[in-house]
């Protein structure tokens, strides 16, 4: 697939069949993910592929708890946005059916830092979500559904205990993997001269730009 | 150019030409950026293209005074490592040749939080470098050298000066864009299996995934 068309067509896909994925498959999106780039090409990452039922039911937990504080903010934080009420139930969706979907990938990042100065935690997240979205165009490139979900690690305490990992491993995203039930297809942005400025924030560019 | 192709042969381009780059053709790069997802659809970003050259001389200050500070520090981490001095050579030459570099374009997220914990954190860049990360593929679809920077961007005080960004955007990191030098090609990585686990840390896959 061309990489525009990926790029263009890559969209969150919630709701999955059960349908098993091949580990191969899942191997060869991770390979992908590990072409992204790291701070000092360091590639302090490890991915953790969940499939056994009960780790997920584990973290299903974990999610629907966080889940239920949230929902009446989301709720109400989409009142009068029809497309946004459509996401919510979407992410509902993925909270009722969190264990049956085949696979998540866990992606971690080397290091355990809190309260660090912006610039350390943009190379930390820098050197991880890079290939987390090469991941998900990936996934998107072979039909696979996927997203990025932030949720279920809310307590990066009880993540790291089901999971085994060492205090020095931050579990940073859960990607569910699995054959969409929905479509993959273009996203609605707000359009580029609305969100980029010349050499000054503000200094919109018009059509004929210079 | 296939999706597949521009990931396995992205890599940092850090010696770029002083030859324009068309500001559209940055535009249709930042267009395709914006097909990242972010949480929540939220979509809080902003981009500035520096071009200006008063601009470019205060960000290269700020990154020569940080690099200065870090130089020691890399070179003795590379004391063994042929492949990281090479980085260290070429992050030197982008130093030296800041002004000089065509295009940066500055990603800023929506939001200003210190010491954060991680979920929110990751969220926040979560929403940022799958853009970043849209936009270096694109590049390198295009041909056009690219990497990610974060040292010019350390004191947020500063940055956000130079740019009149408001104290509630954050610059997050500032990409060099420019025609290569050097080549683009394919990237070492350690291999997936040594980097990935199923269902608990540690627990490799062998050559026979279940």
């Amino acid at each position: 697939m061309p990489l525009a068309e990926a790029i263009t067509t890559q969209r969150a896909i919630r709701r999955v069949k059960p349908d098993p994925v091949d580990d191969e498959l899942i191997l060869e999106l991770i390979e992908l993910a590990l072409k992204g780039p790291t701070a000092q090409n360091e590639q302090g990452w490890e991915f953790v592929i969940v499939k056994d039922p009960d780790v997920k039911r584990k973290f299903g937990q974990l999610n629907r708890f966080m889940w239920r504080l949230y929902r009446r903010i989301a709720a109400h934080k989409a009142r009068d946005n029809p497309a946004e009420q459509r996401m919510n139930r979407a992410v509902q969706w993925g909270v009722d059916h969190f264990e049956e979907i085949p696979v998540y990938v866990v992606c971690c990042f080397r290091g355990n830092r809190l309260g660090f100065p912006p610039v350390v935690a943009a190379s930390t997240y820098g050197s991880i979500f890079p290939a987390v979205q090469n991941l998900l165009l990936a996934a998107r490139a072979v039909g696979l559904g996927a997203n990025i979900n932030t949720m279920p690690l809310w307590s990066n305490f009880a993540a790291r205990r089901i999971l085994g990992l060492p205090f020095g491993l931050t579990p940073c995203v859960m990607i569910p993997l699995g054959w969409p039930i929905g479509r993959y297809g273009p996203t609605t942005r707000r359009p580029v001269r609305e969100v980029t400025s010349l050499d000054r924030y503000g200094n919109r560019i018009d059509g004929e730009a210079t």
